[in-house]
């Protein structure tokens, strides 16, 4: 129990906090968009699970479909962790991961060519102007006939976690697809219970490849998913033998998945933009 | 034509503008947000329809219902411009014209009881706190029988311009309504063109009254319309007998209606709050 000293101070610094103004920037990874917040001074707890859903709330919040905070890393330039839009901490977000590392370039966090920890795996990334290369870590639990389809109006790819669990079914006609209503079923299918899916519905038509994805903690579809493109990738070079490097069209923009020989692992590759940069006080969102 | 001197420094003003970083506030009034930039420096030339679209975009944007601009004013203490999400101009906003009121109290452009113009109309605010109280512009073109209704689900109200044009309807259980698919037919009905109109559902149930409306120019439903509120109530109160004070519930919280018998004009009532504040480059959404 905390003495009368320690907890007069205790009510002082959260008090402070509290109307202390959290700087932030908003950047776009090709779509997919991120409230980052530098806590190098550990201005967040990070367990402000409240907080963050309220903020990313996109008509009474600030608005993303996550949050980024870039903290101090003892191996790494940085660490970072990330926070799904419904104020759940996840364990990766690759378009998430390519907006810190630009920002991390551009501020001093971190030279061109970084590393960085997130949920305890390593990263590595190459900035080049706007262009972020991300070297992925492997895939685990691959599983290639999942057999949770039950509709004759797609084909099963399959299963994989790449940091975060991802679902890949092949579709035509990419842009008719229910991806709300398709999404949250399997997203919310037993077969991938308890930790629920992201779903990707993935078409290639004339040499294009298209991806659409729900993502699993934000609930709803977002403009791009970069660990989902590169699952769909893995998954277009294991069943159909499309080989690397793959240019993907996301509602967002471009994004390139390649394969890094010598390590044995993938690459995802696209531009970040930062769209603005703001500030707020927690008491607004109490 | 410009001689090359005034084209250089055109050019030089331009790009200067282009990388100037324009400062904004977020606010909300009760749930309808804006993006409110003091443009008493003059940055905004008020013709950056592109860019106000483009900003108002909740996923690639800023994200907001609209922009408000502040100006210098000669007979007022400033003058205010709204623009729609989708980047017209709009006659008036009244939870935009609190929000200005809130916010020019707050950072001293004006006093607690203030005066000011929108689109050569006169309207005066006071701030108390965070509760705003605004007398609007008397009614015009007020139709009790607009007969525009093709459904059974609802009792026609009427119709009026309080600055923006305003239909009302009545229906029970608000809640189930489909109000972007009814609203957005009757916005776009032949009766109203080309004006379009604003779409309000109004339900009086166990003492209270409960409002939904589809807002023409952000082509969907917001979480509050404060010209949609008052115009219920005008018609509430014609048709209805209902008297003055109206206590409304939005989506995004209360708003009061009074009527003011010296000016015989409306009184619009209820809170704004500061969501955060930010800064942006033209060249971000360029």
């Amino acid at each position: 129990m905390l003495n009368l000293s320690n907890q007069i101070t205790y009510k002082r610094v959260f008090a402070e906090l509290f109307l202390t103004k959290i700087g932030f920037t908003k950047l776009s990874a090709t779509g997919n968009d991120f409230i980052l917040i530098d806590n190098r001074q550990k201005i967040m707890f990070g367990n402000e699970y409240d907080l963050i859903r309220k903020i990313c709330s996109r008509r009474t919040g600030i608005g993303a479909d996550g949050v980024l905070l870039i903290e101090e890393s003892v191996e790494n330039d940085f660490k970072m962790r990330y926070y799904n839009a419904d104020g759940f901490e996840a364990e990766m977000c690759g378009n998430g991961a390519r907006a810190c590392a630009y920002y991390s370039d551009k501020n001093g966090i971190a030279r061109s060519q970084m590393t960085f920890e997130v949920s305890g795996a390593h990263y590595s990334a190459h900035v080049d102007g706007a262009f972020i290369s991300l070297l992925m870590q492997k895939p685990e639990n691959l599983n290639l006939h999942p057999a949770a389809l039950e509709s004759t109006d797609f084909q099963e790819g399959g299963y994989l976690v790449l940091g975060v669990p991802h679902y890949v079914l092949f579709a035509d006609r990419i842009q008719e697809i229910d991806v709300e209503k398709v999404g949250s079923y399997y997203c919310e299918h037993p077969e991938f219970k308890p930790r629920k899916t992201n779903v990707n519905f993935v078409s290639q038509q004339n040499g294009k490849i298209q991806i659409r994805t729900f993502e699993r903690g934000v609930n709803e579809e977002t403009l791009s998913c970069g660990t989902g493109t590169v699952s769909s990738a893995i998954i277009l070079n294991m069943v159909r033998k499309k080989t690397y490097p793959m240019d993907f069209e996301t509602a967002g923009g471009p994004l390139r998945v390649d394969f890094d020989v010598t390590s044995g692992r993938y690459l995802l590759q696209g531009t970040v933009t930062e769209v603005y940069t703001g500030s707020f006080q927690m008491e607004n969102f109490s």
